[in-house]
């Protein structure tokens, strides 16, 4: 196999950890590795150590060498400069600005990277390999709801990166004007709410009312810290004050869907990472926010939402979960170059889905 | 001339007013007419005007026939469903919900139509002939503040239509959650704000203040109806109240760009309509507003945006004035059709700005 460059490596570059795939022409996962963000080490040691699992992966599928592989594909907490590959001023990467990701992976990896926000990279995924793919549709936008809240847009086939690739940043779009403040410096960004980070928030301080149920105000209260998971466990169980820390966040994450609505008009919209497989919990509040505030959401008398026979913007989970960022990036080497006849998805599709 | 289908006609349904041009093909205006927008006669009476208008316009040119014409294009107030040409909830035209104007048009006019937004017709007319003629762009943004507060986005060259051609209704985006009603259903829309109404509203309210100026008091606290212009004469003369107006204006309209930034970082934003002639008013504190509220446009550093060397969204008042959404409308058949040989824009151009 060596010599043949049947491989892509897709790179999923987060605020905690570092996780590297190695794919074949199909899109299975060949071997993997994930490591920790040692996000104080700056961002060379990362590098370094992002190209030392490359080589190591690709010694374990059997002696491959960089000279097998067709492309590396990186997702990366934006917002970046898609044309430099220069990272920006990153909330989660505090200290990683004004590095030059792009270029200084190439040069330890020695092979082709390509950049795309981890964003972007997980719209990909969902759009070719999960929720989009039996669509045929062209557009969609993908918002994923992680440590922090990114977003990818696919207009009319194509990855939309703005000026500078920073195009799509719907996690910095303001829903509470003065309100909270978000690590990109602005106040009241969708970012602070519809996160990970935003639902513990929430949670404390729905916990700190007089009306906060016992179970809420032990949970949140006290110097320990806790996982929307714990707040997703309590919902899941009919606490109040849960649901309602999934209820405010669905409103405000419905506030941002409906602005993209409105400014957009998009035929579907994916909502992904960790947040979302609480889709139970905040749909409801999210779906009649929506409503409320987007007249071209509302324009349409509304009907059952539950196909693709739609007649407005449909809205649903992802379906790849966490795997999307990783498989997007490997996904990357594959769009960036025309791939030969014997590359085909159809198998990666038909294997996953049965 | 007669049957070389030599002329295009534009026009632009507002809520108060329906003009007519006819263009010949390199966009001079032949001849046009105005009149009343008689809301409550219904849509039909409308369409029947407007075909009488270009019967007669023809007529007058020299004997020109609907042979001669390429095609009609129009203008509409949005929401309108572009793939049905059937208008949707329109705050400022009540009652004409639902009407198929696309296909009446052409019925009574004998000749095809296309059918756009308003704002889409201006934003074209910017495009090509105004703002963003010397830009080379292929992406901008146009917002028109006017009677409403419509939008246009052209992506890649291309105006974007969304699932039914509301794509770019950024006047219906939320800048103020629970803020005013809005015609449309919504409260806080960026229209309430920043259109005519949106201004006059902010006017009365700061007039009604103890601190109010005199001036601004007698203008706003009678019986008698006033005029954005009026508030604007104030301002320029230094008068607090008026200017804390426009200064609002500014505040929320610069939010809604912020919103658009964030979203989709565009290389350049026209703001035009009515209200736009009080840009040295109301510039200031938007392009303050921007920067506060997205993280994408602070991204680079502050540069002086005085020319097309920028490095982050250019946000520059239009250039064509009133007539855009006319000159828009008349364009549209161009657009829709390849262009013969013979077509140029460029002698408009020239003579434009001789």
């Amino acid at each position: 196999m060596s010599g043949r460059r049947a491989v892509t490596v897709g790179i999923d570059l987060g605020g905690t950890s570092i996780r590297v795939g190695v794919y074949d022409r199909t899109m299975h996962l060949l071997a993997s590795h994930a490591m920790p963000t040692r996000v104080s080490a700056g961002p060379q040691a990362a590098v370094d150590a992002m190209a030392a699992a490359i080589a190591m992966l690709l010694q374990q599928i059997g002696g491959l060498g960089v000279a097998d592989v067709i492309g590396i594909g990186m997702g990366s907490p934006g917002p970046i400069n898609l044309r430099t590959g220069v990272l920006g001023l990153l909330p989660n990467l505090h200290g990683w600005e004004n590095f030059p990701l792009r270029d200084a992976l190439a040069e330890a990896a020695d092979a082709p990277v390509i950049l795309e926000s981890d964003a972007n990279a997980a719209a990909i995924a969902e759009w070719k390999l999960g929720a989009g793919r039996a669509s045929g549709l062209e557009t969609m936008a993908m918002i994923t709801l992680g440590t922090g809240v990114g977003s990818g847009l696919i207009l009319d086939g194509k990855i939309w990166h703005g000026m500078f690739g920073m195009g799509g940043e719907l996690g910095h779009t303001v829903v509470e004007p003065g309100g909270h403040q978000c690590g990109c410096g602005s106040r009241g960004c969708l970012e602070v709410y519809a996160s990970a980070n935003g639902l513990i928030r929430l949670a404390r301080t729905i916990g700190a009312r007089p009306e906060a149920s016992e179970a809420m105000r032990t949970l949140t209260q006290g110097t320990a810290s806790f996982m929307p998971l714990d707040v997703a466990l309590l919902a899941e169980a009919g606490d109040r004050s849960a649901l309602l820390a999934f209820e405010q966040l669905g409103q405000y994450l419905g506030m941002g869907l409906a602005n993209l609505i409105s400014t957009l008009d998009p035929p579907m919209i994916v909502v992904g990472g960790g947040v979302a497989s609480a889709w139970p919990l905040f749909a409801p509040s999210m779906f009649a926010s929506v409503r409320e505030n987007s007249v071209v959401y509302r324009l349409v008398a509304p009907t059952q939402q539950t196909s693709l026979e739609r007649d407005r913007t449909f809205i649903r989970p992802a379906l790849l979960g966490p795997a999307a960022g990783l498989l997007g990036a490997g996904l990357l080497p594959h769009l960036a170059a025309p791939m030969g006849e014997d590359v085909s998805f159809a198998s990666y599709i038909q294997e996953s889905t049965r």
